[in-house]
């Protein structure tokens, strides 16, 4: 199945030349949906080729400004060229009382309706629920109350055996009910059992998000056995004190969440802007958890 | 004197690849001014090779999002490096409400002195008057609350004449008079007049900048005259309607003004996002008033 997470920024709190702030796109089948929107976001997707007015679901994290500076810009975007349908919005209830102060300040009445959901940050949420996905608060550790989200996919249908299909006339409306697991009962009343014939279905994956966290144990049965983990590294170990002071990971500390809650994969990001360079940030990672890669912004993971 | 312009986002409401949203960087000698704050200018002014510290005056001519939604990042971004020295920012007093809104989600107190410097939209306002400038806002006709800014050098010293200076020895102490216009009186009692032994400055210069506006003669006297005036030309004479319906201006409206206000050089820009080329909004101004350029992300003109 299509679903992939696309970085459009990858930095920490300060922008530089190369990372910019907090954004990812991910895109499950039809389902497009962005994670954080910090300044530039808008920009970003246009230079990646996306476009904005297809995203349907936006999730903030958290309200420190390189998670949602660009949000503002986003909305107002979408807006100007014309779009007309929904757009749902999930963070904490100040978001939507800031964006309602934005928009009155220009005199804005947007043409799309802007459908918010308020979450809480104490305990894990299910925020979306549709029946492609869900989408779960992961409450995470940081200065401000602060979530990450895991978006799962619901269980593929089974696949129809090509011999099958080759050999047994079967009326459309069948299709569906044999791909949900029904038996196939002929006209003639032969049964064929669904198992011969239909083969089993791509597992179902999950793609679990962590933006700003101290290490935090908590969220491990949250994401166990995710396909990919995206955990915030902002440091290094020689400034673990740091990351503790500012409720942000280490590389190691991101990488011994991924060993212990047993994802496949492991991207990092969120690199402070004193870093010139994350390879030291990758190694230290990599030394605990193999499976890990480093964020660039316009990188395409598959989940 | 050193007194430039650098435009780092010249489009209109929607970003294009090309074009950012607006913010005019202003440097006059040792001052340095933004005017206005599109999404994006952070990063604007590091690609420019711009320090952020250096800016002690931010004015934002109106609340549409296209000419302030960069500024909450700036505003931090300028926290997050350290920053201590104060920050003027000017602009109608809502900007503030929004400001501190915004910087209470975050929990953030900023390390520097922010001093906000409310003004009113109706009457021109003196809004900055030092040793080496005066800011004066000029009221324009948008849809929302709007003001341009008008920045004026204050006539530099006078020039000290090389000969003068050889054939004389001046105490250092008189040096300041005699720039600011004082006859010198040496200690024998000859008296210098001071016509004969300096020169005249270079002429005092002002660059008018009209961010969002409807074609507006009221703002004439206000800027008559100046070395370099920025006008808004969002569209062409084909789209007139669009260009009343929305409290913008053509680029023939906008060189009309230039022309009218006497003014030695026009620049144009935040042109519509439905212009692939601003070749024809060059013309068209050029048409009625000649010493027209394009503004472009980047350029750098001269006051």
């Amino acid at each position: 199945m299509n679903f992939t997470v696309t970085i459009l920024g990858s930095g920490a709190a300060i922008p530089t030349g190369d990372r910019n702030p907090t954004a990812h796109l991910v895109v499950l089948r039809n389902r497009v949906m962005l994670l954080d929107c910090g300044e530039g976001t808008q920009m970003q997707l246009r230079k990646n080729g996306y476009s904005l007015q297809k995203i349907d679901h936006i999730f903030i994290s958290h309200l420190h400004g390189d998670h949602y500076f660009g949000l503002i810009g986003l909305i107002n975007t979408m807006h100007l060229y014309g779009r007309t349908r929904e757009l749902h919005l999930y963070g904490i209830e100040a978001l939507k009382q800031l964006i309602d102060f934005q928009l009155s300040l220009s005199g804005t009445i947007l043409m799309y309706p802007l459908i918010f959901h308020p979450f809480k940050t104490e305990e894990p949420e299910l925020i979306l629920d549709d029946e492609m996905l869900t989408v779960t608060t992961i409450p995470l550790n940081h200065r401000v109350p602060t979530c990450g989200f895991i978006i799962k996919e619901k269980a593929p249908f089974r696949k129809i055996s090509k011999d099958f299909a080759k050999n047994v006339k079967v009326p459309f409306p069948f299709f569906e009910k044999i791909r949900e697991g029904e038996d196939y009962i002929d006209e003639g009343g032969q049964v064929y059992p669904n198992k011969l014939i239909t083969e089993e279905p791509p597992a179902a994956k999950s793609y679990a998000y962590c933006s700003d966290t101290a290490y935090h144990e908590p969220i491990i049965p949250l994401i166990q056995d995710c396909d990919l983990l995206y955990h915030e590294a902002t440091f290094m170990e020689d400034k673990a004190a740091d990351a503790r002071a500012k409720f942000h990971s280490t590389a190691r500390e991101a990488a011994t969440i991924a060993l212990k809650a047993n994802v496949k994969k492991l991207v990092i990001g969120h690199f402070s802007a004193r870093y010139n360079d994350a390879d030291g940030l990758l190694k230290e990672a990599q030394a605990v958890f193999p499976a890990t890669v480093l964020a660039e912004d316009g990188l395409k993971l598959q989940v």
